[in-house]
């Protein structure tokens, strides 16, 4: 077995073993704790990545988890793993089905191994750079909708950083379907699937916002869509980016052209 | 058995069975079209709510149905089923597992009965008037967070008529974590469920909006919560109303204030 099928085969039983960990305690009471920014994490946010840390010191001794609650830290490591152990908290945290694990190897800063797993679903998605991307090793494929074609369906953040600018970009767009959903993994994921054309959210400049955007990267560009920051540029591990634009591809010169046609007045 | 119970129990049915005819759609391929304002519709909102008209026709053949795809009018009817048959149609459309049947009865203009129904959990909601709210029978309550409390949860629709208020509103308000949901049906139940602090959205001046607020008004008042316009009316079947906010109570003036403060500047 090549590495790339090793790595892909473990990361595959991680996905599986969180999703369970997420499943035991959703709907329960009590499971929400609060950061120091005062966002919520739950305990099973906790759980997932304390497993995976472990998990990954288990097999790869040698290699780094770069985590959203949690890392494991070793210097020169040319393997990091990359998890947000469920992004989509507030929904998870609230009962509403809307949740995903997460969870990505870069290898000497190259996305190569991406998993992401909806536990509701039992969907496991997955993608190897160069290599496609699948849902339950079914190939899957982004749309081919262009942004005023009448089936074009669009998502976006719901943090009040995002909306001000989303309300000045969306006069510009001849887009007629949106929605909210909690998850931008979730929203990538219908991306990738060919069911939702695009997802916009506004992040302040940060290289921390990388952990939920690790899988995704690779499993929308192998589905065959795009992903950059608001500027057009590649979001890469380590380096600061600004704003994130998740697309089919085809929509997204148009969305990005709205966006830096509209952020400086919005952002202020 | 009085007409309350003997209409709550046919509403329950109704809901039941519809939730089923969701369930046979959901996930499906090639079940959305498109309306004349370039809005999703499914064959799901069509078949659901053709069953709601048979099913009252055969029952009570004097009452009226609004619906949100098809009507039964009947002249000087003096009770009115209203009926979302589903609330969420772009997540429902694009298999995400956020959306509802909604229905109550209006009676001499007044809301004297509500069910809603989520299938993917088997959640049946209800309230009659100053009967109190239930879920599976089990009676529910709002929370009792403040806007600045920690554990507040608010959700909202992202509408872009909605995002260039919101955004003016955010910047006024002490809360910390937001969400969409593309479902303000179960957005309001996680109200009454005590899990969400409240939900804002901007619509135009129109009764048309009234069909998805019916039932959920009166499941959440009688949790314990509020739900006005944007001006702080209370919303009334045939009366025009502009926007929505679903609250636990406690928050909704100060919402309600924010909105006041902030429309005029923001809505133009």
């Amino acid at each position: 077995m090549n590495s790339t099928e090793e790595f892909l085969n473990f990361a595959k039983d991680v996905a599986l073993e969180s999703g369970k960990i997420m499943m035991q305690y959703f709907g329960k009471d009590g499971i929400s704790d609060y950061k120091s920014d005062d966002s919520i994490v739950t305990i099973a946010d906790k759980e997932v990545n304390s497993h995976v840390i472990k998990r990954v010191r288990d097999a790869y001794p040698t290699h780094a988890v770069e985590g959203e609650e949690e890392s494991y830290v070793k210097a020169g490591a040319t393997h990091i793993w990359v998890c947000d152990p469920i992004d989509g908290t507030i929904p998870f945290s609230t009962r509403i089905p809307v949740a995903m694990f997460s969870l990505a190897l870069v290898i000497n800063g190259e996305l190569e191994i991406a998993v992401t797993y909806d536990p509701f679903f039992g969907d496991l998605y997955h993608a190897t750079k160069g290599g496609g991307a699948y849902r339950n090793d079914k190939r899957i494929t982004v749309n081919n909708i262009k942004l005023d074609d009448i089936s074009c369906i669009g998502s976006q953040s719901s943090r009040p950083a995002s909306l001000s600018l989303l309300s000045n970009i969306y006069e510009k767009l001849p887009v007629k379907n949106y929605t909210g959903l909690g998850s931008v993994v979730r929203a990538s994921m219908a991306i990738a699937d060919g069911l939702y054309t695009f997802y916009i959210s506004y992040t302040k400049p940060s290289t921390v916002c990388f952990i939920d955007m690790a899988a995704l990267i690779l499993i929308v560009e192998e589905s065959g869509g795009k992903v950059t920051d608001m500027h057009g540029n590649r979001i890469i591990h380590g380096k600061e980016f600004e704003g994130k634009i998740i697309s089919n591809g085809i929509a997204h010169d148009e969305l990005q052209r709205a966006i830096s046609e509209n952020c400086l007045k919005s952002v202020d």
